[in-house]
């Protein structure tokens, strides 16, 4: 019996075998546990399935969370929990809570006092920091850009600002069918010397890691198409 | 036969099992791996030994990377992975380039144009962010506050902008004996209202990652001892 407790369950990030990027531990504790909070009932049951061929999906529970539910129904899955069930919460993709649904679930868990337990799994955010060669003593993850163009501008110059005043390392993310838009603004609006690392397909079988200067860049931009990926820039 | 990359290889946070908290693609690819980029010769050892009870490590070369190491004689560790051979970054513990050394090897590597490849393992960073509860939107990672009293107030009077005005959670570390010290200073010159997730010993025994709020925590704070702990702040 494992303990009762939240666990934040990390999903794998890209196609493949999960025993690449998972702890065997995590297959061994999903078995436990009946009660799932999950961004996506679908993909829950496939990656579940994908744990453990075995599990029989039809004796377990989903509550479904994600942008449009609302948080006093959030605060009622955590019942099961508090009637001393294990639970887990998977998002779509990577790690529960970090950039992905979740952070609320959390919080109302930790509010009531109740035993919270992060798993460990893949991050492209933490995976593309280790792989950018950037300042990993001090980064900020920033979420998405403004899409407004001179918010965008704006929030350009604040990052060119903590990359060389604070040394601070700057991740965001963008939607993939707007990859080549940002890079496109990217390539205009920043620098020529900054370095800028994109990060696709982490642990995917087109997984690309790369930094290379605004300049360098620019003379052969990344050509993107609808990949997930991750950017950093620093100095 | 794996690809000639620079493979970062995380280390586990505390003792116990590795399946736990690595996956096993970690364990197969570190058997195929000779040169050993490491912070600390005796710890590696021990760490792979762990992972392999059947390694042969009079077979590898170590190289060690640490604050002292020059730069030249870093970029000079990078040959082997010139000539072909897969080549290990392993740090004293977690992930290796992220509140770690092998940033400045990372660098090197992609300003080389040589393959870089992050594995999953434990990060403290991330796994305290998803147990707060916090904003995993956007976040900062800080590294360690400063010492000298009035730099420090003027750095938690700076995380507070920023939590107030960004959203962003503000997350730090500090060395354990300084603990009790930090916790001090935190409730005497932070709001009651903000709240503090201390994050300590993740993964281990004794794991614990409790949020309260400043005012809660006054009235009873952690005792922490000597424990590794990270400390992340968000309204």
């Amino acid at each position: 019996m494992v303990d009762p407790a939240l666990y934040l369950i990390p999903a794998q990030l890209s196609d493949g075998d999960l025993t690449q990027v998972l702890p065997q531990y995590n297959f061994a504790l999903v078995r436990e546990i009946k009660h799932f909070v999950v961004e996506n009932v679908r993909s829950a049951r496939r990656f579940l399935k994908k744990c453990d061929r075995e599990i029989d999906i039809d004796t377990l529970t989903f509550y479904e969370l994600n942008e449009h539910t609302p948080i006093e129904r959030v605060a009622s899955y955590l019942q099961p929990l508090e009637q001393g069930h294990p639970m887990g919460v998977i998002s779509e993709a990577g790690c529960p809570a970090v950039a992905d649904p979740g952070a609320d679930l959390v919080a109302i868990a930790q509010s009531k006092g109740l035993l919270v337990k992060p798993l460990v799994g893949p991050s492209s955010i933490l995976l593309g920091l280790m792989g950018s060669g950037f300042n990993g003593q001090s980064f900020a993850f920033v979420g998405y850009l403004p899409i407004d163009a001179s918010a965008r501008v704006r929030k350009f110059k604040e990052m060119e600002h903590r990359i060389l005043h604070e040394n601070q390392t700057q991740i965001f993310i963008e939607t993939p069918y707007r990859n080549n838009t940002l890079i496109a603004d990217m390539l205009k609006h920043l620098p020529p010397g900054l370095k800028l690392c994109v990060a696709s397909d982490i642990t995917g079988a087109g997984e690309h890691i790369v930094t290379r200067t605004i300049k360098q860049w620019a003379a052969q931009p990344p050509v993107l198409a609808k990949v997930p990926t991750i950017y950093l820039l620093y100095k």
